[in-house]
């Protein structure tokens, strides 16, 4: 190893471990810790946090990446290395302009605010939430407006975070685009959904039952329980220690069958993503997934383009009705498969189907660019989001449970994630459109046989790790850099097919 | 706040921050985490160990508690402070004469080494488990002969660390009075063993119910869910956060209901000992319980003195029986009773009964003794540990997993805990007879008011933390230090009326 890049591994090692231990804190905390443990461990989170500011923002780590960074260290380099080099050098830039008290006390902040954000949901009450959230949102202002040299809008600065290179104005540009397909679309279906009858799905589903088939369904796309687990939690999510510890949470419902599927299935797909990282990038700064859009596409990949398709449950529809046998007895696998592919406008982002669920996603996109610029406040939130619903899906939530209140993101200060939903879609279907010049990708689902699919993704995506940016990957995979029309163009083809219009 | 006590506190979080994750990942590694998850986690915990290592051992540290251990300094602290100072003072000088890179090293082998003994106590294959034991116990050799500057027998030196002050002497002697005592009665008590049929215990429990009843019964006991959780592992063990997170678990057997029962109220009782400790010392240096002792303690005096009594079942009999109706139709409370306290010579610990219990840490005991002082290897431990067992209780273990794998602690490198155990048995019958005399102990338990009982334990006990060791609470609780007598007392009251002899 390089002599001068050997003097930061020291430094990557203790930031990896304060990493670890703060992921699986908040994993703790949203699955399992009691209720009053909160105030006491998240003044525990506040002090690792800043022990990870410390270990990455202090004069050894700058110097060691200022000399790295010149031409003559940088070129020697392994591209492993210069890729690790690269990430640092933006996250120094990010943290360091940020005062480490600051820092401390924002992550002391959200380590506590999914759960007041969850009891506010469950009593269906934002102002219980609205205080948190505003500081949140303005720490989260503040802390964008100190790495504002370039004098950019703040919600452009945020975008960047989570899919470098991309903002407003080609999210406006895609979302508009977006609008135009789905929306005359989207009027055609629901015309024709009287005949599509859902009523099996609110049945009475065992809970146990529930959680066998679920992990049946995990393994058999591939999530291996030998390094990964799935648990509980109100909201669905994925976090990982490293490729060998990745966990998946999901949440059952007596009365929705599709829905601890589906959440399973989603958040298998970034699972297996994590688990197929090369060994030798875990526990390093890029052992992780690339930017949250390919995230996202690798899980809506696996919920929709897998997940949602008869191939894939041809199968497996013994295994579901044997499972479930006097709920399923009237229904046909046909009847199932345009069942879990209703499109319906409806309230519910994450219950949503693959023809509204951007138009959830665009509601966000839009509120999101008002309250990071302050045309907004959060006070208004709750009319803002029940005034956009109506304006765009047709719908008002009668809830703030089942409206603004419905989403964890905001309460881990996570503003600008949003739009990676749609771009992971978008990008889940251009490696779709690539797959399929290189395999039967039916007959593999009909089959039964989805390594061929895994291999693919974890050959020409999931192995890079944050190696390379979501350009890269497309471009070296598919030979052409990130196009929307790709998932226009399936959406039209599935909806038209599926709904004989 | 006195002024010079105040620098010490940045220091002090940021210990109880290091702590607090690594107990965290311990937990996890031993409840949730995926097989595989071992090595790279391991990692993980080695960097977090050198972290608080380097926290706890540094010049500041040093210089603030010299300063502070000045008699004109030290005089004017608060009392917890005092202990506090005292405390990190004993902590510092049994970690400053270890090497760093071997106190990483160290945790980072015992992060992995409770999977390894779990592993090979799986298979039944000492020889699996026997390379890391020898690691660990020349470890713990090594790091006890660094701070050995008296010249005393190495394992003096373990055994203080979990009983400050006590010596192998000391324990010489309480186990003889205990042997003098125990072998006779047990005698005369299996002698009359034929007649208590056993049997229903094994029969089918559903786990499901049993799990139920855990729950119910530790709520009963005063186990708070808001600030605790139940979980399962391998073998039972009790851990905290703090105050406000306490986490015991079981391990649910189909055909034993006591074996998940006991094991509840007995970590219930540590647990509840946690939870109990002041506001004002949780998440500092004090803020666990008092020496290992006063925790078995409390863990024996709910199993046992509380658990195994009838009065304590009078109220739950119906709820037991309306649980599992089947399996218990024939079984009345008395004969109940007779079976969760018969006493019969066997391989498992965790299951013996109270009469031969404390034969079981003898054998431990003077195995520790042997093993330290070097007048036997590991590989001979497992020849060894059946010798003793044949000796002492006349079995003969037929596997090594009945045998010398059966126990977790030494994966741990806990070499000196062991005789903690039967130290809080005694602890347990000295505090039982103070109860006695403040309130009408039968009374409560047969009302299902254990309220009056937990709270003498809180006031005397519980909240004091680790401020008071185990003879300071004795002694102004009970107005007597240490005394095995009550012990004895006892057992030989207990089983003469138990048993009729």
């Amino acid at each position: 190893m390089n002599e001068k890049y050997e003097k930061l591994i020291p430094h990557l090692n203790k930031m990896m471990a304060l990493e670890t231990a703060l992921i699986l804190l908040q994993w703790d905390t949203e699955t399992l810790a009691p209720v009053e443990a909160l105030e006491n461990t998240a003044k525990a989170v506040g002090l690792l946090s800043g022990e990870y500011f410390d270990a990455m923002v202090n004069d050894d780590i700058k110097n060691l990446l200022h000399e790295l960074s010149k031409p003559e260290n940088f070129d020697v380099l392994e591209f492993n290395e210069q890729k690790i080099v690269k990430k640092l050098n933006k996250q120094l830039k990010e943290m360091e302009c940020i005062p480490p008290e600051e820092y401390k006390a924002y992550s002391e902040l959200t380590a506590k605010s999914a759960a007041i954000w969850a009891a506010a949901k469950e009593k269906n009450c934002f102002a219980d939430y609205a205080p948190t959230l505003e500081e949140i949102v303005s720490y989260n202002k503040k802390f964008a407006s100190y790495r504002n040299d370039e004098n950019k809008a703040l919600y452009d600065i945020l975008l960047d975070d989570f899919e470098e290179g991309i903002d407003m104005k080609q999210l406006d540009e895609f979302f508009a685009k977006l609008r135009t397909a789905i929306v005359p679309l989207l009027k055609q279906v629901v015309a024709k959904n009287d005949s599509i009858d859902k009523s099996y799905n609110s049945l009475s589903y065992d809970i146990e039952k529930q959680k066998e088939f679920c992990k049946y369904i995990a393994e058999y796309l591939g999530f291996d329980f030998k390094r990964g687990v799935i648990a509980e939690s109100a909201h669905p999510f994925t976090t990982n220690l490293h490729n060998k510890d990745v966990r998946i949470t999901t949440h059952y419902y007596k009365n929705n069958l599709e829905s601890s599927i589906f959440s399973t299935i989603h958040e298998g797909g970034h699972a297996i993503y994590e688990m197929n990282i090369d060994d030798s990038l875990t526990q390093t700064p890029v052992g992780h997934g690339s930017s949250m859009g390919v995230h996202e596409s690798q899980s809506r990949f696996f919920e929709n383009i897998i997940g949602r398709s008869k191939d894939f449950w041809a199968p497996l529809w013994d295994k579901l009705t044997t499972t479930f046998p006097e709920q399923l007895k009237n229904v046909s696998l046909d009847q199932f498969i345009l069942s879990i592919n209703k499109a319906e406008p409806d309230f519910i982002r994450t219950e949503a189907d693959e023809l509204t669920y951007s138009l959830h996603i665009m509601i966000r996109y839009e509120i999101e660019k008002l309250l990071i610029s302050g045309q907004i406040e959060v006070s208004d939130l709750p009319r803002i989001w029940n005034e956009k619903y109506e304006e765009y899906l047709g719908v008002v939530p009668p809830t703030d449970t089942l409206g603004v209140l419905q989403d964890v993101h905001w309460s881990h200060g996570t503003f600008g994630y949003f739009p990676s939903y749609a771009l992971g879609n978008a990008i889940a279907s251009q490696i779709y459109a690539f797959i399929q010049t290189k395999i039967d990708f039916s007959e593999c689902l009909r089959e039964g046989n989805l390594k061929p699919i895994v291999d693919l993704l974890r050959e020409h995506i999931h192995k890079y790790g944050a190696t390379k940016n979501t350009n890269e990957l497309l471009l070296e995979m598919t030979g052409e850099s990130f196009n929307a029309d790709y998932y226009v163009d399936y959406l039209i083809d599935k909806y038209t097919k599926l709904y004989q219009l």
